[in-house]
């Protein structure tokens, strides 16, 4: 390889360095909108719901970015196989967190509706579904950094258990609403949050997905394991 | 131009032809569904839904050969500029039919858990959202197929209409909730069903936004219009 190639090639991977870079920063920006969001929750925090819904706009503009950045890297560079899927997986995998910091938003948007965090015991539950989500994300990007597609269907078999702590809840919160009916506009909130946070999970399970075909150049083989059972009978 | 370039151009041509055709393709696909998983719900008719769920694999497979196409197309042609811009849209736009897909199996799913389609003027509200709904995704497949940027941004403007019944339909569920705990479990279903219509036409809006980013090579300008006013205090 002559110097000039040398120079390409160094110049090529910082670029690519610069896209992961930027996907971790969003990933870390996510994080912090998820605690953020089930903190105002948790505590009523007003002003903190409204930080945390401005802060949405940095998570979409990054994933502009990170899209203008695979533009140019696919027209100056023209990338093939598995630099290619890499860069195309990258595309993918910042469209996951846009969406997680949407679902994390969200969180906050619905805190200003509430009164109060009540009942306690199902703010609890969510304040466990969020940190269960948040290790899966931070899991996740990890594996991102590392490249550890292993890593990363590991971290995808996790989602069933946040799956499981959505179906408790789910169930936990209809009793609730059905022994008082003041609190069914809460609930119905809680039953939306839960909601978001077990879609947190499946987008933390496409994110390992995409690492996975970034490395492997095709999807994993076995079926993504399924656990969201609220879909059963649930009236006489 | 020579008849060799002649020849190139003409089967570049044939293979976007063919990328379009694909999606719009999951576009008739995804129309089905919705209107399938309406009926199942609306009649009760669980062999239908049971139909409905084991088709949306079609549109999964359908969405990875889309990506095949697109891999393949950047490794081989590595179109430039609008062409390039296509070719990423039409990556986009997949996705989103396949996620609006995945809505209307989640609508057939949950008609299983219930037991009688009841409140029937919920059911109705139901059914008037998905008609709107695919009345703006059929529009918007229009806009794709001819390639016309201003069709698409106007289906985009409806999107604060299905907002509106969407918003009008949550607060009629919460009081037939607060009236009768028996239908809880029922209208949690309804409600979810209702917001999995609001998100499909979501997607509608951002498969108009990559029609004009397609054409005109940037976002449209002005921010899309926000709907959903059901974050509103409804607790005491």
């Amino acid at each position: 390889m002559n110097k000039r190639n040398e120079h390409i090639v160094k110049s090529y991977d910082e670029e690519l360095a610069r896209l992961r870079g930027e996907i971790l920063g969003m990933g870390e920006l996510a994080l912090e909108q998820m605690s953020g969001g089930m903190r105002a929750l948790r505590e009523g925090d007003g002003a903190l719901a409204e930080e945390v819904i401005a802060a949405d706009a940095r998570i979409d503009k990054l994933e502009l970015e990170v899209s203008g950045d695979v533009l140019r890297l696919l027209a100056l560079r023209q990338p093939m196989a598995g630099d290619l899927r890499g860069v195309l997986s990258s595309l993918r995998i910042a469209a996951d967190i846009e969406r997680i910091g949407d679902y994390a938003a969200n969180v906050a948007k619905r805190s200003l509706a509430l009164s109060e965090a009540q009942p306690r015991a199902a703010v609890n539950g969510l304040s466990e579904m969020v940190e269960f989500a948040s290790g899966m994300l931070r899991e996740v990007l990890d594996a991102y950094a590392a490249g550890d597609a292993v890593r990363a269907l590991d971290v995808r078999d996790r989602d069933v258990d946040l799956d499981a702590r959505y179906n408790s809840l789910f169930r936990e919160l209809l009793t609730y609403m059905m022994e008082s009916p003041s609190v069914i506009g809460t609930c119905t909130h809680f039953l939306f949050i839960a909601k978001n946070i077990e879609r947190i999970g499946d987008h933390v399970t496409n994110i390992a997905e995409n690492i996975w075909f970034q490395a492997e150049g095709e999807l994993p083989a076995d079926e993504r394991p399924k656990g969201d059972n609220t879909n059963i009978p649930l009236t006489p």
